[in-house]
């Protein structure tokens, strides 16, 4: 790289040019996928400037922020951010604890490792969130391969054994069907895991909700969501057929979660609609791929309200606009020509590499009415559209 | 800088991992100010990367962009961008027209130099204008201030004697009510420089359009403007009290102009309302204040929209969603806190450091009702909210 060639000005040396600008704050980011990269989009306006923390030598980040090639448990990334940033968050959940408490140490942590820890650990979560009086799949701790049968006979078959920790997008799951099953599949998994019961739910919801610094909770509306092969493929939003009671009880649920972690930030609920209950499939404690319709279709997007909480920022409104559908883009890109010519069509890409499973981006679509969303839909090139229109036919 | 941070990965040598991905777009943009900055965040979801050409050691695009320190002019440029950039754009008008010259011998540079010119010089675009059958302000050139008398006879007094090139917000420009003060006006201005004629509007509006490379056009709806001491201070998106005729004739007006420049990308022109009929003040080759609006209230921001034009994407829909008012922060910027507590407000800072008269920032509020938007202004904190009701009352 030339030296004349400078690239953006370095947030860790703060001139006094700076101090005269409105109050900069330079926010550490754990992570820097997507959601990374679309925090790091979102900051500039509000004044907030991202510095990503990612082992990659590439991420989706590295286009728009600083980017600290360093792992979390990197043993100098503290002296390595310090004084570089005001404040740490999180744009993944499955994060090194013990590394996140040395960080702690020197850093504001929003939200709270203890919040990233119970919902990165499916035994912990899951018992947190029972312990709370809310409603889960049944389940039960899997130490050990040879206690998996007796699990399962607690939860009931079919049941899905799931790692502790680090699962995502399906990984680190196996689905048996009988009791029997159950011994070997706790061996092909590491152990410590769960097992899960199944729950007969009539639709995948979920809720993003933000909590500010002061106690303030704001909730986007429920949307409904569309998952294969454990992967999340579509989102509708608002979900529809949603009564104001039901709206309200996900409110609730998401507030009571938020403050037993006394929680500042966006975190997001995955919940399965039971005749009228819901129950709380997991967390994530961060911005949430079920949020991305917001970017579009609600007066503040997911990324501005994460940023606005963890900064000490008065929350926006979570009000959606109109009715917006999300559409990821997994495993192979799409062509971008074809889609841009689509009327309404937002195109986010991630600059990732294709892969089988991986999330490269993701298409919104908002409008006043949910048939056009459809209709849109039907625009897409083959073979998205003919899966998206299923998945949105899936829907309610 | 330590070697251990790692700043954006340069988009000057493309990886194999790059080209494993959708295909990355690197877009120079002459100039790294607020509207690089806002081109820059649009580019990343299309798969545009920007790289902002600015002699500022930090500009508002440093945050945000790949930064190369240098003038237009500078000798080196053309070689410090060679295999860097995919084309180039501008995010200024005022720039050196043989610099421009160079950088199109080597580069696809669009919108074209001769557009950059045109509406560069006061007296080259009003001549071209009138060319068009358009109607505009009487004018004179003034090319010594020996010269001043007549043109103001030409015009009539009270007349407006402005530099041909390099003005900006009001600046270069001397006010006279009597043909008497032309010669001393002309004395203290830079000469070569035009005189112009009043004319009597109604109001002021502005047109924000884009033609793509295949010669497609999308016109954005009319707006209204509030210019106070030169310098924008509100936008009424869409316009009120807009027919779908004078609509027409703006869409056709700007359509003659981007179809005689054989334009790619965006351009916005300042209309004079005049009865029933639109006469042209000015031309800005590029991106524009007036059209900020569509961040939030519109299906495609200008910022895409132009990225789209000059990357030969599809263009997108330029409908507004619901009504908005955008209120620029000059001078001093605003209790930040205060702003985003007010309900729907979207705050965009530029990172510039005050000083009167300067633009710093803007917010834009987006309604489904004229009168919320008017609601909202009045929330804004003293000295702003007394100065934007009064710009905002004074709209029709």
């Amino acid at each position: 790289m030339s030296s004349d060639v400078s690239k953006p000005t370095s947030p860790t040396s703060p001139s006094s040019k700076a101090t005269e600008r409105s109050s900069v704050v330079r926010v550490g980011v754990l992570g820097g996928g997507q959601l990374g990269r679309m925090l790091a989009l979102a900051g500039p306006p509000l004044g907030l400037r991202c510095v990503c923390v990612d082992p990659d030598v590439a991420p989706p980040c590295a286009w728009v922020a600083e980017h600290v090639q360093r792992s979390v448990d990197d043993p100098d990334l503290p002296s390595l951010l310090d004084g570089r940033v005001d404040l740490l968050t999180y744009e993944v959940e499955h994060l090194p604890i013990e590394a996140l408490r040395r960080l702690e140490r020197r850093f504001v942590l929003r939200p709270s490792v203890r919040a990233v820890e119970i919902a990165g650990d499916r035994l912990l979560e899951k018992t947190f969130l029972r312990d709370l009086g809310l409603r889960t799949a049944p389940f039960a701790a899997i130490d050990a391969p040879d206690e998996a049968r007796a699990a399962v006979e607690q939860t009931g078959a079919p049941a899905i054994l799931k790692t502790r920790r680090w699962g995502y997008d399906g990984k680190g799951q196996r689905r048996i069907t009988h009791v029997d099953e159950a011994h070997d599949a706790a061996v092909s998994l590491a152990v410590p895991a769960i097992a899960e019961g199944f729950v007969r739910f009539s639709r995948e919801l979920s809720i993003v909700a933000a909590r500010g610094l002061g106690g303030d909770v704001r909730c986007y509306p429920l949307v409904e969501n569309v998952h294969r092969e454990g992967i999340l493929r579509l989102t509708r939003a608002p979900a529809s057929d949603v009564s104001s009671s039901l709206q309200a009880r996900a409110e609730a649920l998401v507030t009571r979660i938020l403050e037993a972690f006394d929680y500042v930030g966006v975190i997001a609920a995955e919940l399965f609609e039971v005749g009228d209950e819901l129950f709380v499939n997991e967390l994530a404690p961060r911005v949430h791929n079920s949020g991305h319709w917001t970017i579009e279709g609600a007066h503040t997007s997911q990324f501005e309200q994460h940023l606005r909480a963890i900064a000490g920022l008065p929350l926006g409104s979570p009000a959606a606009r109109g009715a917006s559908v999300m559409v990821n883009l997994i495993g192979e890109l799409v062509d971008r020509d074809a889609v841009l010519a689509i009327e309404g069509a937002h195109l986010h890409l991630y600059d990732k590499a294709p892969r089988p499973g991986r999330k490269l981006g993701h298409i919104t679509f908002v409008a006043d009415e949910v048939s056009v969303l459809r209709a849109r839909i039907a625009q897409l090139p083959e073979p998205l559209r003919s899966a998206s229109l299923a998945d949105f036919d899936a829907t309610r």
